[in-house]
């Protein structure tokens, strides 16, 4: 084992002991990596230029000798919280993932590790949990996900209790609540998507919300009012259905869509999950998509790619949105003070059209 | 604050000062969560017949009150090891997601954190990458997931670094090779996919291969070479191509199968990711699954259920084998000793047959 790695199994009462003291420095860094000392100061910094192996080999360095890059991280980890926390509740995996590696990628550059707490966003003691647990892991601060992170009292309760954090939120402008946060515009890409529907030909649009505990959902269905208003195409209650952002709901929304005398066109499923489940359901009921119906979906999952058609989506950076929320929780652990006033960024998905869309056939 | 709550910004050497050495006992946390001293003796040994709102009630209270059921944790704790660590590399996040959950519900029903570690199985330096992050996060011990886990000289390695440390791997039979393990039995499952394809009539069955740096991928290939020797059909390479368990390759894969020009009429996927692929493949040349072909996939993912037809594969239970190799690592942890002569447990994923397999056409 190499000198000056500590080993967990090791007399804890060590670590206040002078010998555990002496810490290494970034020359010690620079001379087992072998590389130069501005070199380990970049891979500190997390500034370009670094080749990927010799940042690996730099970051292997600082993680042997336990190199502690900043006095504020010092003061962190001698508290023992060199971790820090994502907190979401979702049923898409690959939202989840993507979160995660985001998050996980800044974590790594800047030699935290991550906790993940996946949590049930409707239990009735959620701020009681997610403060034990914050305090048990002894974490240095959280990333909260949506939907846990749009409800203000949940994270004034969080801060009040001395939690650091930053949320992902679904805004269509900088919320400016004091709170830090990386806000997502769904709205205008939910108005993208109907615009497109529309522009295409399309006037019986169905809706299929996302569960109403999220944001997102709300946003994305503003969107498509929005759209509809601003195209004088009069807004239909028939045709927007309730559900949960799964593929499930999108079946059974489908199926109650395509049962209707007059039913839409087109169909637009607040995430790719429920248009999923809408393609399978006109799949089942014998309809050619694009051309009996138009399906578009949101989110732009990999599986929106690989359905067939493939769907017509909006492309959300999940992963870069998540690793702007590490960079900035990070950033405020280092000034150990969070910052109201400075502004929040912001990320606007995109529209990507597929096969699943396609003008109305003729009326006959 | 709750008094007895640590806040994780209290001057670190607290943590050897007398007055913070007082700890909170079972009877603390009966009367916090106000329920008996056996229902939190149930919870911490994690036994049935605790409803789940107490339960929550219970460990929302261990963890306030900081509370160290047995003195093995409470070692480890002191020794800042209170998290355990999830090592993985795979593409498919419905596998990771079902892994991380197993893992979690075992941490959280033993106050444990999780710390999860994607890594780049390829990389050249992986043991001394996995070492470093174990040491700097102070990982009680880890979980190691697929193919890492079945790589012996890297895991003796970690075990040579005192990394306690539980695997899951797959193979037909306990490996019992001195180191923990949960194994899993693809290769009885991958016979019984082959041998329901050959029961339904098929004898030109194409093979589409996992990544060979996986032993699930051996597994499943020698079960399906297997059945075809038991059932005395002739092994044709021309049948059998290599890729990765990703939804491209099995498009790939598939696009060449269907070019041949005694094209198999069934094909099996070495998981549902590379079965979805094969669908997409199959539709995108205008065959019409499964009476054109059939289609089985591996792993029982919840798109599985949602292709159209529905994917045939087979059923792992991958959340509770994630689960039993969690609960085999905590074991060890207390009993602060790997028991090598204590055998593993086995899991055997099952046939579940759906829409997307069928007769052959009879021949023209």
């Amino acid at each position: 084992m190499t000198p000056g790695v500590r080993r967990w199994d090791r007399d804890p009462r060590e670590t206040i002991h002078p010998v555990t003291l002496r810490r290494f420095t970034i020359k010690d860094v620079a001379e087992r990596a072998q590389v130069s000392l501005k070199t380990v100061s970049r891979v500190i910094n997390n500034e370009a230029g670094v080749q990927a192996s010799t940042r690996d080999r730099v970051q292997v360095a600082i993680a042997e000798l336990d190199y502690q890059p900043d006095p504020s991280a010092r003061s962190l980890r001698s508290a023992q919280s060199y971790a820090i926390g994502l907190m979401y509740d979702n049923p898409n995996p690959y939202y989840v993932i993507a979160v995660q590696n985001g998050v996980l990628s800044v974590c790594r550059e800047n030699g935290y590790g991550l906790q993940i707490h996946p949590c049930d966003s409707s239990s009735p003691n959620l701020a009681r949990e997610l403060i034990a647990i914050a305090q048990h892991a002894r974490l240095a601060g959280v990333v909260l996900a949506p939907p846990m992170s749009e409800r203000n009292e949940l994270v004034k309760e969080l801060v009040d209790h001395g939690i650091s954090l930053v949320r992902i939120v679904s805004a269509a402008a900088d919320p400016q609540d004091g709170s830090a946060c990386v806000f997502v515009d769904d709205r205008d890409a939910a108005y993208e998507i109907t615009e497109h529907l529309i522009q295409l030909g399309h006037s019986r649009i169905g809706f299929l919300w996302g569960g109403k505990s999220h944001g997102s959902s709300w946003e994305r269905h503003k969107g498509y009012e929005d759209a509809l208003r601003d195209y004088g195409i009069a807004y239909d209650d028939a045709l927007v259905i309730e559900g949960d952002y799964s593929f499930d709901d999108g079946f059974r929304g489908a199926r109650r869509l395509l049962a209707l005398a007059d039913r839409p066109t087109a169909v637009f499923g607040s995430n790719d999950e429920i248009a999923a489940g809408v393609l399978a359901a006109a799949r089942s009921s014998g309809m050619n998509v694009p051309y009996d119906l138009s399906i578009a979906g949101f989110e732009d999952s990999p599986f929106s790619k690989q359905s067939w058609p493939a769907l017509t989506t909006a492309r959300q950076a999940t992963e870069e949105i998540a690793r702007h929320a590490a960079q900035r929780l990070l950033q405020e652990l280092r000034e150990n003070a969070p910052k109201p006033t400075s502004s929040n960024e912001g990320f606007s998905p995109e529209l990507v059209v597929r096969g699943s869309t396609a003008p109305p056939r003729p009326k006959a």
